[in-house]
């Protein structure tokens, strides 16, 4: 299946997909059509039917989708069908929230954290170890790690990152605030997560709607 | 200054402004132009010119921006120049790393947290008190209240949406692995930050960037 045609702004809609799929799937729900999945999701469902066909038309006419199938062909495109070996830099609040998010079910493994700090280094957060930074480059020699997560000071963001690039590692999932655009190799992808700027669009958009001024 | 020609892809960008004219001030650069600003953010200059000219132009020919005025109007438009009383539904790993976030510092405040277990109630996280949800309608009455953040399981989320929205609230904050789009009244907005889905974005980018399919 060739995926050179799929815009970006498909690939974003699609996770979306795969929630709602599996949130069907839990509650016994067989097929769809794309009607349905419209009024649930809220998207107009030429607009879903255009979506789905980048992969190759998976509905029926009279028939709808395949809800289970549909499910693991998106899964298939967005990488979930492997698993994905994760280590999270940073064993602070949210470095140890996310540690025990339940990531697993998608088939993301945190295998181990990172920390500077000693009073954390040889604990563990749901029996994943807390190691020391200096032993990071030896864990990536031993250990296929495919992404890593970044819950740093900014100031350490940085710095942290080249040494996981040039340790290998291709995947980083930013949550420091601040870009490493500078600093990125064209083979290393970034997923960046600012909270302060998340809360700053729901500010805007607090204050625009109570103006009057949008929608 | 009228906002009602900036678009949602603006509004977007603005956040990160921000952040970087913070970060110039903290290094005690006090003007700037678009060119040496594109260098930094990685956008063309014509780009940031464009972005800024919508509040008026602050820049000035052979000058630049002025870092703290500018920072200072996009502050402004962002509504960062009030103070926004926040509480925490959740006290569970993920609610208690956000409560200890520094939020504050763009004045955000979390004034308490909620949950339904027992044995967090009473407890303090950084002296904000944890709370019973059965206690939130009589706390929303007594208090102001800006933003009110998920950090629920799905299965509870819409639930408490509906009681938050019952009791006043018009700005959510959803953590919660679920859209809340169905529920809402025009007059509430919700900011989404699903963590699953950009977890699936990076393993999506990673896979293609590793095909070759993409860039």
């Amino acid at each position: 299946m060739s995926q050179r045609k799929i815009s970006r702004a498909v690939i974003k809609r699609l996770p979306r997909y795969y929630r709602y799929l599996g949130d069907l799937l839990d509650m016994g729900v067989e097929r769809i059509s794309s009607g349905e999945l419209s009024q649930q999701m809220r998207v107009t469902a030429s607009q879903i039917r255009q979506d789905l066909n980048n992969f190759g038309g998976f509905g029926q006419q009279g028939y709808g989708y395949n809800v289970r199938y549909l499910r693991e062909e998106i899964a298939k495109i967005l990488g979930l069908n492997t698993e994905h070996n994760m280590i999270i830099i940073g064993a602070g609040h949210l470095g140890t929230a996310l540690a025990n998010y339940n990531f697993e079910k998608n088939g993301f493994k945190t295998i181990s954290l990172f920390d500077i700090n000693p009073d954390l280094i040889g604990r563990t957060v749901r029996d994943i170890p807390i190691r020391s930074i200096d032993d990071l480059p030896e864990f990536l020699r031993e250990n296929p790690v495919d992404i890593a997560t970044l819950c740093l000071p900014k100031a350490k963001a940085k710095d942290i990152a080249q040494l996981l690039i040039d340790n290998g590692i291709k995947a980083i999932w930013n949550f420091a605030h601040t870009d490493l655009n500078l600093i990125l190799p064209k083979d290393v992808v970034v997923e960046n997560v600012h909270l302060s700027e998340s809360l700053m669009r729901l500010s805007y958009t607090l204050k625009s709607r109570q103006q009057g001024e949008e929608e």
